[in-house]
């Protein structure tokens, strides 16, 4: 099968390094502005010039590896309707224009596939996928953020701060320059939104999901929850019941002999729940060049051999999110008890003026209000779902 | 898809069960001496004669659910030569029978699936296969007992004896009226062959792979690993390098933060490293009615929807195992010290008159020599290879 790639940074040049192994596969076209250092020997399959790709009868399907939204947008619906199959890793893309661009894959007899969207290496997509073909999915939910994983990991081992360790994750190439899409939580927020979609046959949308990210907390929240046996991870959450979809993203406190406590540096690990199969995990590198490369050539694969990735298709209904029947204690570090707060609150301890607290159980709906809410008035606090 | 199942125990009828909700499959015939309590209202599918399954033409699929080796053999055999297509979780099967069988299903142009015999509902060997397609994978390992994992990690929880463990694993159902093939590893065995056969491309023998149960394991080792920050667990492990193949099953103390450590109760985690995906990993039930039941409905679908499982085809090379190179440090207990153990010992504490000691690294051939040398004297020991 011959076939280009567009955008030749990390994952394409993963991809392409994957498919060289594999066999079967020819890279005729690469678009990018510049060679990638190391890939001097394939200059001539460099182009600058879309209509390389999409005039090529030859091409029959195109790697989408770019990073962004417009740009690729473009690209990607112009290789669709040229008939071109489309494999991307790209969430931004995938989260935002899922439904435009499967329909018009299927308006053009094109395959769009994107199993590197979420888990990077890990084939979590693509399992969700296939047990749902005889299974019910109740629940997803997982560490699916390697930059953050990384920096709580290393927060929780060397007792350092969060900016501290952040500053290492850039220098170890974990982080970006920009690292706000993953401490912010939006990078997990659209991972949600795509394993949510496809868990339960839905389209939830990316506002709808509160998403409280890992930017608030401290070294002393860190040494707290460890003084308590309590390890912290990010998750993306998503669950369906009687009909309602709760999902949100959000700090979690998991005890120290949990599966989640114990995924080290930058992995992953993701889990559904089936109605028959019950709890199942998937763990493994969720970035990085040659294990999202994988994913992209197994994509490739999977399109030339005529397997079904069983992506719902498009026109699914839209559901709206509802958290208020989602419940759970929280751990709630701030520096200043008000009547906002107070309703909230189990126990608590004062340590040199800061407030440690464990809540009642509290809609998240209610808990990501009232984060939210002091956020905006500059007095951020740092929260923390406690798992059951 | 018109369809008959061979054996209606606990997973031929949670196959049954999953495939009604899946839909799409309608079970024609169900082989067996009597009906299942709670199927009396399909009796009119039950037979005792075989020839109903291979006689009918509508019947395109045969699920063997019925245990054992020497009749399933025989029924599959037959199956298969009147052009079915077989699926089984019947792991005792495929690890002795397994190139015959695939033979005999290329001859007769019909599929052999077997998901559920390693893993039991974790998609395991349909991932490591499907790995293969682009990878090379260098090592598998895991947690594939449930039964065995139940009993380590109560005891490791309650502190109580092995006796008294096995038999809640008894009283919960976990554990067979007779244990031996769990307790004494040879469950773990076979997964381990049949991971080992598919991992690297070949065909490796029960009967060279060395095998330590967890029979001779005390409450006393239990507490003196849990000292130390160490939890047991019994390991598949084999692994591929410079053509040479290493294969073992033997317990193993993991660090508590370790992923193996945390596998609570009766689940699985089974490990494949990939030279491009490094490592991943799967966690869930590795047995279980409707866990078992979905990984045969999901052989049944991939047959169904024409989607290969990658098996190697049948004549692979026949690859000796070599455990002479494999190296780790081990820990010991037993009774008596003497000029066997001696050379081995790194640091050891006596205890009322038992030792508890921490070899030297050691070769996996040498250890496991000298453990069976002295089970066979009637003096056993415990070992425990320590996870680097």
């Amino acid at each position: 099968m011959k076939i280009a790639i567009m955008g030749f940074g990390t994952v394409g040049s993963g991809a392409y390094d994957v498919a060289m192994d594999a066999g079967g596969i020819e890279v005729k076209k690469i678009l990018d502005l510049q060679i990638r250092k190391g890939y001097e020997h394939i200059a001539d399959k460099f182009t600058r010039e879309l209509s390389d790709i999409t005039k090529d009868p030859e091409i029959e399907l195109v790697v989408e590896a770019m990073g962004g939204i417009d740009t690729p947008k473009k690209f990607v619906m112009e290789c669709l309707k040229a008939g071109k199959h489309v494999v991307t890793p790209n969430k931004n893309l995938i989260s935002a224009c899922y439904e435009e661009l499967m329909q018009t894959a299927a308006d053009n007899g094109a395959e769009l596939r994107f199993t590197a969207a979420a888990g990077g290496g890990i084939p979590w997509l693509y399992n969700l996928l296939r047990t749902r073909r005889c299974d019910t999915v109740r629940e997803v939910r997982g560490i699916v953020n390697g930059t953050c994983n990384f920096i709580l990991d290393a927060m929780h081992d060397s007792g350092a701060d969060f900016d501290e360790m952040l500053a290492e994750a850039k220098s170890l190439g974990y982080a970006e320059a920009n690292p706000a899409a993953d401490i912010e939580g939006t990078d997990t927020l659209r991972k949600t939104v795509i394993s949510a979609n496809f868990a339960f046959g839905t389209i939830i949308k990316e506002e709808d999901v509160p998403c409280y990210g890992i930017d608030t907390i401290s070294a002393a929240d860190v040494a707290y929850l460890k003084e308590k046996g309590l390890v912290c991870r990010l998750m993306m959450n998503a669950r369906s019941e009687n009909g309602a979809i709760s999902a949100y993203v959000e700090p979690t406190a998991f005890p120290v002999t949990s599966l989640e406590a114990n995924v080290k540096t930058n992995n992953n690990l993701i889990t559904l729940v089936g109605e028959s199969v019950g709890t199942q995990s998937f763990f493994g590198q969720g970035a990085g060049k040659l294990p999202t490369g994988e994913s992209v050539v197994q994509d490739i694969i999977d399109i030339r051999e005529g397997i079904s990735m069983n992506i719902p298709s498009a026109g699914q209904d839209e559901l709206s999110v509802d958290n208020g029947s989602a419940v759970h204690r929280y751990y709630i570090r701030h520096n200043r008890m008000c009547e906002h707060i107070e309703p909230f609150i189990d126990t608590f301890e004062e340590r040199d003026g800061i407030y440690y607290c464990l809540s009642k159980p509290v809609s998240v709906a209610d808990m990501h209000a009232l984060a939210q809410h002091r956020k905006e008035k500059g007095k951020p606090m740092f929260i923390a779902g406690l798992a059951e």
